[in-house]
């Protein structure tokens, strides 16, 4: 779960992972990470997910880096254990796509 | 706002409620009180409306009873205030129907 | 760890899990579950217990009954699967006495 | 509530936010914002103080920009309405310390 991703194997998951994705906001790599911002209609909306990520997030033991301004919330998903990108993250990152998808 | 509403107001308002609702599940009056059960996918899903409901609360200083488990939240909602129910009970009713709904 | 707990072994827990606890304010028995009331100084204070509580019942897959109203947390644990109590009721007891501690 | 505060009254308000603070971890002044980095035993600690505050945010419609990974909650308040600072953002963190404290 936890194993360092190649070049080729990250772009298949980004893929995989925006497939639906509006093509203005998309999951992106960045480096030894992946990032996306969410867009909520309120902060009430925003914080509801928030909630609903950080219960997954401490299920998988795998926390994001993330930055939240009223309803707006930008995620920033890597692991530090392998210093680079895992199935982790992107399986966060699926969980996050999909309660935000709701 | 919370002024104790009549058994005719509460029957006008309990239908604004229950507008699109399923039959087999809505707002139902129980004497000084309305309840209803809200049902979800999981665990997660039910908490992360929680605590949006639980701002809502806050923000409204009108806070439910509720009890759940897992998947299922059965709310109640009152104003003690007035021995019975005012127009934030219904407010509160109309939030949580909203945030469910989506 | 969810083995059904004999009666012997339930006192034996019980006892540890109130050993620091005032003594009108305990976890007790009643049938197959443990039962406390948590109190707060407020609703905000009570629901950010449970959002911790939340974490950890998704965490060990081990969710409560619990009911809410403004400052209290009524909590009943049970464990279906051996239609008793186990060692998971124990754990997510001890989890909740912690955070409620601090 | 929401007036602009001068130089000198955000010294007073920022002695007084600190009095009891370890020096090594204060509210400070960064231009038109003060900032503090709270840190909590583990992730379920933080999660459950931002859900706190989330309600205090709404409750006072204003709301913080906050960054969190894992134990770690960076936090900035400022007041956009008035291009710096105000009574609110203050109050605001008046809370964030309150509840970490305890």
């Amino acid at each position: 779960m936890t194993a360092r991703l190649s070049d080729a194997e990250i772009v298949e998951h980004l893929d995989a992972l925006n497939e639906n994705a509006d093509e203005n906001n998309q999951w992106c790599r960045d480096g030894d990470a992946i990032t996306r911002t969410f867009k909520f209609k309120n902060f009430i909306a925003a914080f509801g997910w928030m909630a609903q990520m950080a219960i997954w997030a401490e299920k998988f033991t795998h926390h994001p880096e993330w930055f939240n301004v009223y309803n707006k919330v930008e995620v920033k998903l890597t692991t530090h254990d392998v210093d680079g990108l895992s199935e982790l993250d992107f399986k966060m990152a699926e969980k996050m796509n999909h309660y935000y998808a709701q």
